[in-house]
């Protein structure tokens, strides 16, 4: 079917590609010439402007936006609810907060237009591998992009479902996601206390501020994340897409001296835990993957300062200034 | 090659069968005659005693316990030093505690006996799909083995790696185990958020001892998990094994009403923990997935009472005795 | 000075009586007529409606509202701004989110009202002690209710402040329950761990699903809650209100009997980890606390099952009925 | 009493000087000459040598250990038992693993001595306040050393128990700073939350890396911390003696700049988590306490890198090197 699609980035870009390879005849709007130029190079149309792109589609229009959460998302909502007729789609693949989302699905509804949200994983590897999708919108609107699922995800009954109403979609992506913020955590905490498995075997201070390890002999090991990584991707319990990636990222940097440690969060994580508290359902997991977060950016500090403060307020403790086990 | 299996429950009558299908000689030990049987059904020998097991093997014998960790693999280990000859080895397949591992290879090594231990992953599954095994000991004892390891493999050399000296299979194992545990916990929560998404659409109370939902009109959904966690099987970034098995569950099951939710743990998640302390070492994630399965058991009940006989102290407030959000 | 209490409950009778006492003239409001005759009986007078308690007050009024937060105080708000008159000023002394603080004082000022939140802590005790009181607002504002404040006060200068602009007495409000939630975590989780040291003289079935007790004979003892709380009181670095109340708690009811462990929470602490979370800040003791109140709701349900389904999945595990340790 | 003070430091000698004004023969040892004149300064007597000190006292002998935990409380008690008689008492004042007490309480019994285990709260503090003190061991051994604990504590027969058999000083000691690492954990939390609620006024770059803040006008505030502790410490729920400590360091430290926040632990903290786990009891704020000292020093590193390299597998996400929200 024909599709416009509304922003050509790392992700757009690859999601037109596939749906072009699909048979699909893809409109793709971006303000970069080189990112139009890119979608044209492998058989998709381009327009420079949303005006043009509407202009390009025939009715009842579908329009994929691909394009960063917040205020730009906002604002090609509001363009193209000036510029689109009764009767035409615009999908959000991004990922919206889902509040936006209903809220816009709201807003644009009293203009006869549709509002499909899709929550889209799958990253770099989905051009080859199809992305999963999880959709939320009204039941004529969805089956009308069918096609478009079917070529996008990596089977044509797989890896896709409807999922809900409008808003649904976003609200299984952003779960999903906070699901991933607490795999990557157990995965990098898991592999944290193997890289410091050794620590029986170094010196250490004794001194009233430290505490002594009782079990120095049972700390030992110097073990190899790369060997083990690799191992658990076989048979074992903890296989899975993340741990492939993190065996890999280990045999390329055995001690992955390429990255300082500085881990953003991009949103999904946050919300997940704000719809946790606001259901009243513990998330402890999820948190401590998204503070874990935080404090790897510094965000700690004052709490730090004022536990040293105490401490030296009720003991006369001094802070030691070398990082200490 | 020729190996006694110590322990013929679950675990190791599986891991003999996959052995005599790779073309070993297996003698297996049981005090169950029906284990017997069954070994001896799919072409393996057995033995009616440990004295009989460590008659019939060829020396230098290897001996593979497949035994419940603590006092039973600790018998064992007795028996077997009193009947076994120098160059002779113990391997330990079970869940023992690390720290066991080193104290019992250091006792056995004193009668010039070697000692191995073999974390193993796989559960029921191993049998068809092949055991991930981490492997712990001194090289040459190790080497020794490696037909066994490369039969009980889902590969030859794949899902299976000598990954130090003694103890460092199982302490490579239990930290494999504590991270397993919050890879579960990280999607049970995510589920959870998931299951209570509707909350909004009930009807509460209000009083000065509930907090309000702000936004009920967000939460408003009814959502099919069996067809979400179907979806993320494929292409999305939290596929994995343990998905896998969850979707099937909840395939079969939709709300999980076969299940009371009073959830064990067996050792490894607690040791874990422990080594992260003793390391200083931040595991927020492992250590919040193991008292979620504490608190799922009521171990939480007395800091409850306490919460709940502070807020009557401070504010007179009265425990409502009904589940609220 | 002149001042409307509305809403005569526990909170906002006591704080007339104290108004009174401190030599002010309180006109009381609520629709309870026992209320009212309460704050009569003590030396107030009082309305029967919001219309008759403005008209008993001077201009520039100063209504203080003591009601519950959200819906009830939101109407209050509204039915006021029709009623007063430039110059007044109505002041919030419950427990509203901060930011329904920020969209109400923004919404008044139109008016020409002026906007007070005064965070109020205390609870039953306030009456005799005083309470403490954060307040946010135009300092004018602040100023002219300095003689209130300064009797509720615990003291005239101590126990309340002026910390910011409008908004600002709620934000620290909340974050001071926040914290209070920290704490009675804190303590309760440690007298849970004294309340279960004694598990290493129970007798436990040695199987598969259940974790060893390593050092059973460690945990051999059988502790006085109340007599350990006691001793903690003086001298000791855990000393707070918080402890004075769970000691005197423990004195009446030794095993807190009395309570099923049933934790409600009525917002703050929600609102304090939805800051927290906006702020990029970790917070992993407020949310353990918080999460701990919901689980002992029964809202880790749903997990917990998903848990115990994986167990079944990946390891044949079936679930043990009875609690375990 | 007579009573032998074995180590002169901080807490030792503080703890001879209260009991010498209480009127007890205190003989002091410590290998540091200016420690003994010290004592010798205030009124008691010293000795250079263990065999010294147990020659200048009269039997029964009550000798007092405050020396750090780990191999010199070991050592010590090593050495007493060769150098005292059937009848005499061991006091172990410090800070020990409360399992060693145990260990060396059953090794010194076969020597006729006796052993009581001291926990000790009170800092710097505990000169001028008294001391409290959890006290474990026989009946009649705790009950000989009743005038010390008198004279020690805040009071006659206030801030001082004798909780149970020996061991449980200790491991009462032991749950008390757990606690302790809570409560301070929530005050420190709290008032970061509070430093960095003016983060809606401050610009953030807008890039998919970086979650949005939605609600940056409610994130405008400018608060003082010493003012609100200082509001906090009068008619509060959250009053309490750390409180006090961190207003007053806050007074005069506004930022806390005299501090790096590389925040130590000393054991306790530690073994209130291992046994929390031991008995199969959720812990989550203990737990997350230590956790964050742990992240202050830099150790979860390795975790942090982890997470970056997964970030760029599967989304190809670069890592920012500035610190952000």
């Amino acid at each position: 079917m024909e599709l416009g699609m509304i922003g050509l980035g790392k992700m757009g870009a690859n999601m037109a590609q596939r749906l072009v390879r699909g048979g699909h005849d893809v409109v793709g709007f971006d303000p970069k010439p080189e990112a139009r130029a890119l979608v044209e190079g492998f058989g998709g149309k381009s327009a420079t402007s949303l005006e043009e792109l509407v202009d390009k589609l025939p009715t009842p229009r579908a329009l994929w936006m691909m394009v960063p959460a917040g205020d730009i998302t906002a604002g090609t909502v509001e363009a193209l609810t000036e510029l689109l007729s009764p009767g035409d789609t615009i999908i959000d693949g991004g990922n919206s907060n889902y509040k936006h989302t209903l809220d816009r699905a709201k807003a644009v509804a009293d203009k006869g237009l549709h509002y499909v949200d899709c929550g889209t994983s799958g990253g770099v590897w989905g051009l080859a591998e199809g992305y999963s999708m999880m959709v939320g919108g009204e039941k004529d609107a969805v089956e009308r992009l069918r096609p478009v699922f079917e070529t996008l995800a990596p089977g044509k009954d797989q890896g896709w479902g409807h999922v809900g109403p409008v808003g649904s979609g976003h609200f299984t992506k952003m779960v999903h996601n906070g699901i991933e913020y607490g795999l990557m955590a157990a995965y990098a905490e898991g592999l944290n206390i193997l890289a410091k498995a050794g620590i029986g075997a170094e010196q250490h201070d004794t001194d009233a501020e430290t505490a002594p390890l009782d079990d120095a002999r049972y700390y030992r090991y110097d073990l190899d994340l790369a060997d083990i990584t690799e191992v658990w991707r076989r048979g074992s319990v903890v296989t899975s897409w993340l741990l492939d990636l993190t065996a890999e990222a280990l045999a390329a940097d055995p001690h992955l001296d390429a990255y300082t440690g500085n881990v953003s969060d991009s949103g999904e994580g946050r919300w997940t835990v704000h719809a946790a508290i606001d259901e009243g359902v513990p998330a402890p997991v999820l948190s401590a993957a998204l503070y874990q977060r935080f404090s790897s950016r510094g965000r700690s500090d004052m709490a730090d300062k004022v536990l040293s403060a105490m401490r030296a307020g009720f003991g006369g403790h001094v802070e030691r200034t070398e990082s200490s086990r």
